[in-house]
């Protein structure tokens, strides 16, 4: 049983349907099909902005680095966690794209707005010498499985517009965080001060889908442009359109969403019961980093789990504590959550 | 009825099929799918190249570009024809993935090689000072629908060879000119003198899948760098994998493309006997480019035709000759290929 | 005697006198010396641009390179001829400052301004395909030392402007081309609808000194974060200051340039009473191509003169036409040119 | 009274008169000139190494951007200081030529070698998705006025050899580091284990010229055109040669730098014995770093003195401590420095 990635999970039978239905005859190309004039204009009715660019890219990566180039130019920096992925999982991909550098604010997934406002003070102190400052980027929900609250994100923002900085949402995990929230997608961004959106598809059910979504359509050309260049426009883009159709349409996102957070809450109640398991974070949504010792991961393997642990559990000794990461996709039953929860409960008796 | 383009077709139900199936269950990411293992195993059949390095990405400019990036240097000049797809319809994405620039060979579609020698020797003549001689590159079949023979390849790759320049070849309709030739891929490619194919899926009938073929895998590391950093490699890998074993799996790409050029040889055919219309150079696949006078493409336009015309129609006069470019693809019934005649014949009757 | 180029040239004694005056005590770096100061008021003087941005650099490439990346976007193409030095002696240095492509006008030195517009009208007819119009850029005087005329410079600059772009001219040999002339700085620039010059230095007199001049300011900043980027922004700026100090005070640029010309036109008059010798075009400034028969170039050589040919003069036959290139730089007596022309009409007489 | 930065000085006598020797008659372009051939000779006398590659350059960052992107691929991170020059003082530069990023080591300015461990050892762990390593770079002396012992260079070189990255030391003051250390060139270079050095002579008494040094010449030609395509190839180079030649003869760089700390090791001397002053951290050259109360520096700077602190001394309480800079430059007197100890002394005393 698989809870190593969300990536690693099928796409629902509606996104399916959708693909069937799009595949009838012909369509113009690059983003000139009639599923995305649809798209478009769920998506501004979603996120209460009549006049937001919408735009399709088949990954979490394209969306990130093409959303923030646009954001920049190539002599700033763009300030971000120092666990976020645009820094640590994306191979250069943002400096590639924006020719700007990263700035890493603080040491945790989450941005502390004080250090925020420290790390932004301590640019352009130096004229022409150092990078100038460039857009705050943060990853909603975190790479830890933290979720910002409305408050905290209006917090940073704020201190981004101190500075006249735009702010940019990686949203690759964009449902689970408004599930866990309860609020609504304009609340999460724009009306909390948040320029640009990373939607992410991919993680939550479709086969390589993301949007971005510029509140103000202002850069709408440039980034279009921007996204030929990098070779991320389709030519039958229809199919993009088709699958974040039949995701956005009667709410099916929320709904993959909720699932996962609810599948995701079991589990974490189920561990919260196990003597030895802590949790690194708080969990918030349906990613899950907990510390465990090297004994029971290596007896969940045995009876067939599969997830990453941070550190090598072979060699160690049995109590050594070893950090791993669940992911509970949309695709997860509950009564998958039960069989991974006995098998917890009984790799945790050491003896056996 | 649509003549635009092949990016305007559907993809075979074989497709559909094959995403369904590997719809189920759950397979790991970034492609380290249980399908791109048989699709590498494929291709390396087909191409009778063991060692070829394979990767999929979802555009033919992110397979052309990336191809490039990897065989040249940034100070380097790439060789190319003036009417290449590298060079008008991809907005800088090979100069931005490789730094290099791209020097335009002659002034046809059709690499000819003693200008290509030519403008070879031309560079490097200046030290550091100009740019350095690059990867050469071929269209087949070319943008203008005209196909490359094996002894043509071997011509052009021989003087690349004299200057230890790779040469790639962008195969955006590479099953096409396949079926055109009638030999193998080995034969066209590799046996030619070829060192990397972007092997054209996307025309033929895939959603948006390409292949990337590099003969000599000594740089499939770097290749795969490259398509991190340019954001080209899918998390959900499985569904590009899918869907190209399916076009490779009984030699369906051979079928499709066999379709379409047989449709295609049906329309030109009929073309060849409407007096009006002059080929502006002899179709050897399924690209036409034809002149007509304007009222012809007036009168095909009110019948519900579809197609590009590479000049205005309107405003001018009824016997101003336009060219205009007939794309037949693999979904093109040989009713819909009478029809398309029936109107061009009357079309050419003025008085009417 | 050495005619190759006048980058092989000293620089005068009054250039020499203000580094060592500029050699004392202690001045503020990176462009805040009291010397640039000057420098920006009297360039702004001359141009008769009170508001024009003024700075140095050091290489004749940085100042084209940083003024063409300063006025266009890396998905645009730059409109310039296919002799230019941006293109062919730059080694892609324009490419990687601006990410830009080159598109090459005609196939002469000076642009023809109706393939200026049929160049221009040809890009953006591909949407977001192609690359977009970017700036024009001419070389005053040209490489092949011609001169454009200011009626040739405004027909230019009108299309340019019909179609929204900036124009810039590599004035490597700006100087040479005032003098040939007659006329101000500001009209032959601003004036005439050029809107950034790199102003030529170094081939008229100076160590490795380079102004580059924005008429209109809005871009300045850009400018400085850019050169400071590319390793441009020198700490000890006050010695290119007091160089270029030295080269507008009193004249001195025109007087270099004035020299050079009329040594220049001795040369050319002397040259074309020698019956084998063709000019390649008509000389205007202190740039000279002509052709003449192999022999005489091996006799030439033979006496001890220096300078380019553009095919090789060994194990061809005597008569076979070879074109050279002679630059009369500042530094050049008239007795110097005597005693080429003797050479020379020495060297015409086949029979010795 | 300047001790602002070592880039505020101007240069020794024998700088200038190479300039006017260099400047009798003509010279080769574009590094030809035969300045340049003694200058690579006596550079590799000095380095003991026959076989290096030596080029000239005319900024810091010019050196230290060009030899990292000869270093590495834009793929990788390079390892450096948080308070290292590329990382902080050059705008982007060295990312704008390598592509690469920055990671930053630690969090002093002398990369302590644990912590270099655990930074390699962290990147690469990730396959395609983080960056991969790339080069170490290391400032000798440090941007704070420390200085790697031999030792220390040695045991940085060691665990980069682990793990087969090439080590760059950005020698902007490598003549001053030298002096203090008392050891040879090649000492403190390829015997300890560094790959490419950028040789400062600007700080230390040039007007603009720095030295790339690579040991090992497989790269030379990389190199060369990477500084070409950069626009830092000089046309008149003789003019950088002949500089730094006369910086390399009779040891005059040996010499400068040692002035430079002597005045410098006085300063320190003096500084110690005033009670209010103490020193960031043990300074060993010609970089001194102290924290003094706020009325101390307001009393220093109403007598002339002029240098940077690093907080504003306005608005603030007389006993705020306020870091300051004194860089002591090789023209400095040492009268200057009794003049600069008495204004500081009597600083000291707040009633006055």
């Amino acid at each position: 049983m698989i809870f190593s990635s969300d990536n690693y999970s099928p796409v629902p039978q509606q996104v399916m349907d959708a693909l069937a239905e799009a595949n009838n005859g012909y369509q113009p190309s690059y983003g000139e099909d009639s599923q995305m004039k649809k798209v478009r204009h769920l998506m501004q009715t979603i996120f209460e902005a009549p006049d937001a660019a919408v735009y399709l890219v088949a990954t979490g990566t394209a969306a990130n680095s093409l959303a923030l180039s646009t954001l920049c130019e190539p002599w700033q920096t763009i300030f971000c966690s120092p666990v976020s992925h645009i820094h640590e999982d994306e191979c250069n991909a943002p400096e590639f794209f924006s020719g700007a550098k990263l700035t890493l604010v603080g040491d945790s997934d989450k941005i502390n707005p004080t250090e925020l406002r420290k790390s932004i003070q301590a640019e352009e102190s130096r004229g022409v010498h150092g990078p100038q400052r460039g857009p705050v980027s943060i990853t909603q929900i975190t790479e830890k499985g933290q979720v910002y609250t409305l408050s905290e994100i209006n917090e940073i923002t704020r201190i981004a517009r101190e500075f006249k900085l735009p702010v940019h949402m990686d949203g690759a995990r964009f449902a689970n965080a408004l599930v866990s929230l309860d609020c609504t997608a304009a609340e999460m961004t724009w009306k909390s001060g948040i320029d640009v959106v990373s939607f992410g598809g991919t993680k939550n059910g479709l086969m390589g889908v993301e949007g971005v979504i510029f509140f103000d359509p202002e850069k709408a050309w440039e980034f279009e442009l921007r996204r030929k260049r990098a070779a991320h426009l389709f030519s039958k883009h229809r199919y993009l359109s088709a699958q974040m159709l039949a995701y956005l349409e009667n709410d099916l996102w929320i709904e993959l969403a909720s699932k996962a957070n609810k599948a995701a809450s079991l589990l974490i109640e189920g561990l919260r019961n196990i003597e030895k398991v802590d949790f690194l974070v708080e969990p918030k949504a349906n990613l899950i980093f907990v510390t465990m010792p090297a004994y029971m991961h290596r007896k969940a393997f045995e009876k067939g789990l599969e997830y990453y642990t941070w550190s090598e559990i072979e060699g160690v000794s049995d109590d050594t504590p070893v950090v791993s990461r669940f992911v509970v996709d949309w695709s997860r039953s509950l009564s998958d959550i039960d069989k991974f929860l006995e098998i917890m409960r009984n790799a945790a008796k050491k003896e056996i």
